[in-house]
């Protein structure tokens, strides 16, 4: 497995094991020996967030070069709205000579599963279908119905696929940005976030506002650029973008506020990854940290049980001067008493993993708390 | 009733017969004969959007002019963080000459129900309590069991209460902008954002993504000041207020952009409150709609059934260019064969109560449909 997933890693052996499973990138051959095509490729941005589609028009290209008469394509990467019908469409026509939807199905079918959970949601979450005509989309809804039967299946148009996928991740992206203004407002007001987010939740039936703490990695932290590159003016996504990318920094500004400048201090960061139980360091805001630390001139140690050639635990908790409690991955949440014994002044959690009651060496700092 | 609001006439007529409720301008005798105040006075924003306290200043000079001596306050007005602290107790405090919690109870119980549901909403709705002590918390306490024994009672500081008042109003009002950024992005993707988040809802865990639709009102459209002015650069609060107030213009340019000029051009609003089935037409954005068109120089014609001095159905169906659903009241549903045959060009349905199959003579449009 190229991450940390060990159910995968099982399966994965398993259709090894029994030849269900081929990589190759004899990428003719594959693909005309397939009935159903489906690209999967990454849409990433680039440095100054624009989009980067080299991979789908290297993916594109291949496809163009095999047979595809008779065959199905399905599009599962997040894309552009407009992707399938402006790009890819054209690109097969032209390439190829053949006739959408007479010689070859085509559909967007855009992947919404949670990194980590594709096991179980593979086979429970609907499945949109933006096809290119009514053929294309049977094919799709037949592939998607072999995962399992009970799916539910949800038929609209390419584009409208696409941005149904960009609703979905950006809706949960600006409630995390949300609630990462509500933690800075209950800091300025000696309050704390968690305390009143789990009260303003409790049996309201109309709120539901996430917890505070870092929002970022490859999919929450790029896709709504996808929408926002095409507006000139501040939106509410640009807004939730700066907001949580501005978190790390925050973080740091808090801790110089309390300790004075971090020039030469030793700090133990726990956790790179991006999200709990991940190795997945990808637009992490916890790799944004360390890299801010270290441009203050601090001395970071750090420690991911998940990411390689990061510390072990021992060494980070040498005597650190502060520990930054930055991915909550589970095994991190038996440390309080390790930490607290550790000699450090401060332990910040970023993400309310821990309580003040747990800490009585320590000082206990936490993201959104302002006493 | 000061409002349009069926069920609380009814209860209200009984209350008044049997001599149960008494409403009087004698604060001080009503004060002093009652065990519990509660405070429920508006906390309006001005023309700049700044704080106008002047009700709740009246209120607490009202107060203190009493003997409160042994008797509970509970603040039930939505407030600024730190109102109570900063502002209600030491104004008691210096012009009683009273003891905090020894000899008056003093706790912020921010309302929260939904204008119109008030009356299945108040004994259902958990209450949240940021009392001065135990005391004063055990005594708010006791006053809303016994409304319904089984009602979730939530502690916390009082600063805490404000805030987590105005972090479940700011999560609904911020979805609603979200859910109108999308609309106007399908519109520019000719896609309808109805149909995609219904599509991007379905079935979806995570995934809760509300209507498109004027959002506005005496909550919903100004409780974000009362953080946001306390900070002098965007928040997603801001960003969210600006384009939530954008929609009246965006439906009005919309329709430039296909008929032309609006001078002279007649056109028959339907609806003119904040909200579905109610009059109240306090910071409404169909009001607001209204006062634009006009500015562009349209004839307007409005009814709404709840609004005293707007014109009959008949009346602004005679003849206009123009129609537009500007409120979702319930009796608005059945209007749309009636519309079909007013002889107006397009009917514009901003909250999207219609379907485009309820039109065969006249061109439907909505608000975040691009086709």
């Amino acid at each position: 497995m190229p991450f940390h997933y060990p159910v995968m890693e099982d399966w994965l052996r398993e259709a090894l094991a029994k030849g269900m499973f081929n990589a190759t990138n004899q990428s003719r051959e594959s693909i005309e020996s397939s009935e159903i095509v489906v690209i999967t490729v990454g849409t990433p941005t680039g440095f100054q967030c624009q989009l980067d589609y080299s991979q789908l028009h290297l993916a594109m290209h291949e496809v163009a070069q095999a047979d595809i008469k008779n065959k199905a394509l399905i599009i599962r990467s997040t894309a552009v709205p407009g992707t399938l019908m402006n790009i890819v469409l054209p690109h097969l026509v032209t390439k190829t000579g053949l006739k959408p939807g007479v010689n070859f199905a085509l559909a967007a079918c855009p992947e919404r599963i949670l990194e980590g959970r594709a096991h179980v949601e593979l086979y429970e979450l609907p499945e949109i279908i933006g096809a290119i005509d009514s053929l294309s989309s049977a094919i799709a809804r037949e592939l998607f119905l072999k995962i399992d039967s009970r799916k539910v299946i949800l038929e609209t148009s390419p584009t409208g696929a696409e941005l149904a996928k960009l609703f979905t991740n950006i809706y949960r992206y600006v409630n995390f940005a949300l609630a990462n203004e509500f933690a800075i407002w209950a800091e300025r007001y000696g309050e704390d976030a968690h305390e009143i987010i789990r009260v303003a939740n409790e049996g309201y039936p109309r709120s539901n506002i996430p917890r505070p703490g870092f929002a970022g990695g490859p999919c929450l932290g790029k896709y709504g650029f996808l929408l926002d590159n095409n507006t000139t003016f501040s939106s509410i996504i640009s807004v939730a973008w700066k907001l949580n990318e501005a978190v790390p920094q925050h973080v740091v500004t808090s801790l110089m506020n309390s300790l004075g400048s971090l020039y030469g201090k030793r700090i133990a960061v726990l956790g790179l990854a991006f999200k709990a139980n991940s190795d997945d360091v990808r637009l992490s805001p916890s790799a944004k940290l360390v890299e801010t630390l270290k441009a203050y001139g601090a001395e970071v140690l750090i420690h991911d049980p998940y990411v390689e050639g990061t510390s072990s635990l021992e060494d980070v908790l040498k005597n650190p001067e502060l520990v930054i409690l930055a991915t909550n991955h589970s095994n991190f949440k038996d440390l309080a008493a390790t930490i607290d014994r550790s000699g450090c002044k401060i332990i910040y959690d970023v993400s309310g993993i821990y309580k003040p009651e747990n800490f009585t060496r320590v000082e206990y700092r936490r993201f959104g708390r302002g006493r």
